[in-house]
This record gives C-alpha cells, sequence and structure tokens, in this order.
C-alpha cells in the first residue's frame, strides 16, 4: 500500500482524530489543510515558500493539468512533483468536480462525461478510465475517483442518479488504477439527504479504498447541513483510513469540520481572497484594502510568524494591494495558508491534549461569524 | 557627508572604475546594477530575494510615490525603507524623468511643472523645492535633483533651453536640500549635442555635489550616440565622485558603460522584460513562451545560480506563464535581476584583475547583438 495511516489518538467527546498519513513522499501529520496548486503552482507561491509556511501536502488539480500542459509532457517532465519542485506529498483530484463546475456543455453518459474546455472550447471526454490514466500520469501520492457531483439544490431523483453512477465510477477507477507508487481514494457523493449519504458511505468504505473522501459538499448549501451530513456520515467511514473533507477550507469549517473526524481539507479560499486583499484573522477577516488601514503601521496580525506579519506593515500591504503589486497578492497568500497552518497545528495540539473541544469553544468565542466566509 | 566615494582602482586601457560607494545603510560595491522598485516594491519580488540576488541598493520613483501612497504617508511610516522592509541603501530619483514621459499635460514655466497624473487625471506641481521637500520625507540615502528631460530626436534651441533649466534647478535643489544623512546627485542632459553635454558636465561638476548623474540618454536613441555622448562627457566628470547613467540596464549597456567610466546603472527593463516571459541570457535573450521550449526540461541558463535556474526547467516556467501564474513572473524576474547583479560582479572582479577590457571583449564574442533589447 502506498498510503498508509496511522491513527494516533482519538477524542473521547468529539470524533476529532489525530494521525499519520504515510506516502512515498513523507508523512502528513493529521488533521491537516492542504493548500491548491491549481495549475501546478500554488498561486503567487513558490515551493520554497510552500515550505516555510509549513505545508505537508498540497493539491493539483487533474482538470486543469490535462487542458494544461497535458498530462503527458508532465510525465516526460518525470512526473508532477519533478515538473513544479515539490518534493513533498501531492493529492490530484479526478476532475469530477472541474468538469461539474466550470467546463461547458456537458454531457453525462454511463461511460463518460463529454465536455468543453473553459479555456478555449476543445471538446473532451473523461471517463473513469481517461482520469486513472491521467492521474497516473500526473504521478502525486494521492489520486482522486472520478465522480460526478450533485449542484445545491438537488432534487432527489438527480442526487440518487449522480450518487449511483459515482459508485459504478469508483468501481471501474479501483480496477483501472494500477500505480503501484500511488493511492486511489474513493469519494462519498449523496447530496444533502441524510439517507442517500449513508447509503454511499456504506458502499465507498466496502470497496475498500486506502482513503475515503466526502465530496459534493460546500457547494453553496447553509454550513448546518453541511455539518448535518458530516454527522450522518460519520459512524459509517472506516476509522483506520483517512477521511478527507474536499473543497472545505474556511477557518470555522476546518474547526469544526475535524470534530466529526475529518484527516484532510483543501479549499481555494485562503489563497483566493487573499490576492483581493482579504486576510484570515483570529476575529474573521481583515479586509487590507479597506482605507482604514492606509496609516496603520501594525501587522495584519501582531501574533502571526509569516514573513508577511514579521516584516510588513497593513499600510503597507494596502498600498502594494491598491497598486497592483504581485508583493501584495504574494504577502497576504503566505499569511492566509500560514494562519491555516497554525490553526492545524494547534488543533492536532489539542487532540493530542485531550482538549480540542475546548480549544473549539475558545475559537468560536473569539470569531465573529456574522464576518465569515 | 552622507555619501562618500572610495576609488579602488581605474582600469589603464579604458575609464572602468572599481570602487565602493558608503552611504547611510551601507556600502555598495561599484559598478553596480539597481533594480528599480517604482511603487516602493521592485515588482514581483520580496525584499528577501533582493537580498539573496546580491542587490545592494535600489531604485524608487519620487512620481509614483507622491501619488501613492504620498510622501505623507511614507514620512509617518519612518520613512521609504521602514515602509518597504528594506534597509540596504535606497535612491529616488525627482521625478523629472517621470513627469517626461507618463505624466499627461505638461507645462513648464520656470517655478516648475505642472502636470496630470496618469492615474486619475489630478493635478500636481512639482518645481526643484517640491521635488526636494518629497525626497527627503522619504528619505532614501541619495535623492536626485529635479531636471528638465528632452526627446531624441531634439532640436537644439529646446535642448539647450531644457539643459539651462536643469542648471538653474539644479542649484535651487541644492539650495532647498538640507537632510543630513541623504546626499543630493546632479544630473547632467543636453541630450544629443556633444557641446551641450561638455557643458552641461562643466556645470553639474561645478556645483560640487557628492555624485554626477547622467540623465536624458537610452530615450530612444541609437546605442552608438549614446556612447558617444558619455564619450564626450567623460573627461568632465569628477573622479572623485560616483557617476550614475540613469534609467541604462540592457546587459551589452552596462558592460560597455562601465568603460565609459559608469559606476552606477538602473533599468526597468530586466524586471518588465522577465514578466513577459524573456530571459537575459548570456547570448542575448531567451524568449521562455516560446513553444520550441514547451518540452525544454533544462534550465533558462544552466550556469546560473538564481532560484529560476536551480530548481526549475523552462518548460515549467513556459507552463506558467502560459498560465498566467504569479510564480512565473517571479522566476523570470529572479533570474534576469540575478543576471545583471552577477555580470556586475564579474566586471568588478575583472577591473581588479586589470582585465576589464579582455572581459568585455569576451562578453561581445558570445553576445548576439541582433537578439538586444
Amino acid at each position: 500500500m502506498p498510503v498508509k495511516f496511522t491513527l494516533l489518538k482519538s477524542s473521547e467527546k468529539s470524533f476529532a482524530r489525530r494521525g499519520i498519513v504515510h506516502t512515498p513522499h513523507g508523512d502528513i501529520q493529521t488533521p491537516t489543510f492542504m493548500p491548491v496548486g491549481t495549475q501546478a503552482t500554488v498561486k503567487a507561491m513558490s515551493p520554497k515558500e510552500l515550505e516555510e509556511i509549513g505545508a505537508e501536502i498540497i493539491l493539483s488539480n487533474t482538470y486543469h493539468l490535462h487542458l494544461r500542459p497535458g498530462e503527458d509532457l508532465i510525465a516526460e517532465a518525470g512526473g508532477l512533483h519533478k515538473f513544479m519542485n515539490w518534493n513533498k506529498p501531492i493529492l490530484t483530484d479526478s476532475g469530477g468536480f472541474q468538469v461539474f463546475s466550470l467546463a461547458h456543455i456537458r454531457k453525462i453518459s454511463e461511460d463518460g462525461v463529454t465536455f468543453q474546455s473553459h479555456l478555449d472550447g476543445s471538446r473532451h471526454f473523461f471517463s473513469p478510465e481517461v482520469a486513472m490514466d491521467i492521474e497516473q500520469k500526473l504521478g502525486a501520492d494521492i489520486a482522486m475517483a472520478f465522480d460526478v457531483c450533485s449542484a445545491y439544490p438537488c432534487d432527489y431523483n438527480t442526487a440518487k442518479q449522480n450518487m449511483e453512477i459515482t459508485h459504478r465510477w469508483a468501481e471501474r477507477c479501483k480496477k483501472h488504477h494500477t500505480r503501484k507508487d500511488q493511492a486511489l481514494f474513493g469519494i462519498i457523493q449523496g447530496a444533502f439527504d441524510a439517507d442517500l449519504r449513508i447509503e454511499s458511505a456504506k458502499v465507498i468504505s466496502s470497496l475498500d479504498f486506502p482513503g475515503t473522501a466526502i465530496g459534493g459538499l460546500s457547494v453553496g448549501e447553509p454550513k448546518p447541513l453541511m455539518y448535518e451530513m458530516l454527522d450522518k456520515m460519520q459512524p459509517y467511514l472506516p476509522t483506520e483510513k483517512p477521511r478527507y473533507l474536499m473543497g472545505v477550507g474556511s477557518p470555522d469549517c476546518l474547526v469544526e469540520g475535524v470534530g466529526y473526524g475529518i484527516d484532510m481539507f483543501d479549499c481555494v479560499l485562503a489563497t483566493r481572497v487573499a490576492r483581493n486583499g482579504t486576510a484570515f484573522t483570529r476575529t474573521g477577516r481583515l479586509v487590507v484594502r479597506n482605507a482604514t488601514y492606509a496609516r496603520d503601521f501594525t501587522p495584519i496580525d501582531a501574533d502571526c510568524d509569516c514573513y508577511c506579519c514579521q516584516n510588513f506593515t497593513r499600510a503597507y500591504v494596502r498600498h502594494l494591494l491598491k497598486a497592483g503589486e504581485i508583493l501584495g497578492a504574494r504577502l497576504v497568500t503566505i499569511h492566509n495558508l500560514r494562519f491555516l497552518q497554525r490553526l492545524m497545528e494547534e488543533i492536532r495540539q489539542a487532540i493530542e491534549q485531550d482538549a480540542y473541544e475546548e480549544y473549539r469553544d475558545q475559537f468560536f468565542a473569539n470569531y465573529d461569524t456574522t464576518r465569515n466566509f
């Protein structure tokens, strides 16, 4: 097995877990947050900076890499790690979510999905087999099964249909996936119907993937509904395998998600809002571009140990953002990613000390959820 | 005197000089190239990276900083060094060149220049006194006098007029400049008339500034004409003070310029072409975006010690540039700036070893001037 999971500790008062995911490119301490490197680069960051902020694994996108520069070129380069010069673990998604959210004129059949590129309108076809071929060429440590995501809201029949095809495709993915140094994770679907979610959790778990992912959440639904789904699925997820909640990454959702037994998270939120000048803080957010910070010569977050907060003021970062300077986007990105890494470090420590629930309560006592994402 | 110059060595076969400029924020080994930080940031670079590529001094622009964020805000921040977190020497230009090249509807009178901001059309007035006030608030180690630049080509009368007003303004600048920890350099004008250039060199030298700058070159003229002007002025420049050729920074011009006795250079070329995907090389240039590099898994320059060339391939950098990723602009910028720093290091070493002229000849034997900038 290319990927193994060591469960170090489970909370007694919640489902929070402390573990280690072992991969061919090193260990990942869980719960963990994975910065997203959509196009083989975490936007505005260098690999060196990613190491400096403490990232242990990043995610990259099969859909984007297939369109540009293409998996064959990356395979020729020696795989994604070499291509982008990132020697720690990588997870690639399957493209299922991007086909659903980005591509044009999708046509889903039992066989696969025909879609048009959001870049140039060119026609492409992804099936479970095609997705596995691409992901195996990319060569990440963890590959994801090719799934069908439902929108929010979604009627029962569509949700059921999408879930069932996801299950059949999961089996085809498993059958077609042969790369020995790469683990394939299955994905649970079922939209916002608790029965479907439970059914999907059971089916995907029965396929014995080395890791279990939860897809199709954080697609526009209220957060309590997402937590309800997590709560319902939780009893049916294998405890001895890592659990990955896909596309979730606001600070509050990370803190809450851990309590439902999630080990891995990813999201573009941290990097995307950073480029627009919004910084994560312990109370919610700080919109650095605001005029109120024009003459504020304090750091974005005085308690933060990142390169941005240790060296630059709100006034300077605001100036950079207003002037459209690349360094502005870079500095807020560094801060936001470091913020999430520290949050996860604290969560891991809290679990080790049997204090996750107190940590969570303290976090929400400070956090202004009306200024949330 | 806030800025002193130590002349370490002069070539016997050319006018090349090896020296040190001492400033309140440290020494600068000359000949030197100064990366340009137009808006209080060298585009795409962090201060840490500037140190890593070996920059000893950077330039920033009075015109841009006056418009945004304003010199008062920067003074409040503790000056430009603190504002941008760069603790090595800084030189600020006076805005003369930007008023000439960027601003709209200029009106030059004996008193000063009225112009409209290129950003929002707002009306501004710069005089020698205003420029000095701004530069003293910014607090760079070296400030530049406020001058009037001529275009290429330029009729004799206009060139003479612009030169003469530059001389009168130089005196006014000198009179108004009182900041003790900042040196004020004078600027020679005179367009492309050798007699005017010589006259200007004499007048500016007679004003006994701690450094002598040559303005109004590299504004569109053929390079031999620029070299002719440098050659004509050379005998009239004080040897015991640093000489700064403003706005010149293509690799070949740096190598040639040193032979005419220039100690300091600056230019946006290196950073500007980098963001478009053009890398400096010993043979001229490499357009990384070109399709021919799509599957080229070698570094941009195998002999380069920069972060880009040590860690990434042409294929990867090309992918980043094609995909519009910030890291692409960052990596080529790092390479181009490091390229110029190494070039200057080699030139300095060659002068020390009495071998500058051989170095120059060797450089041009490799350099394809038909692929020049």
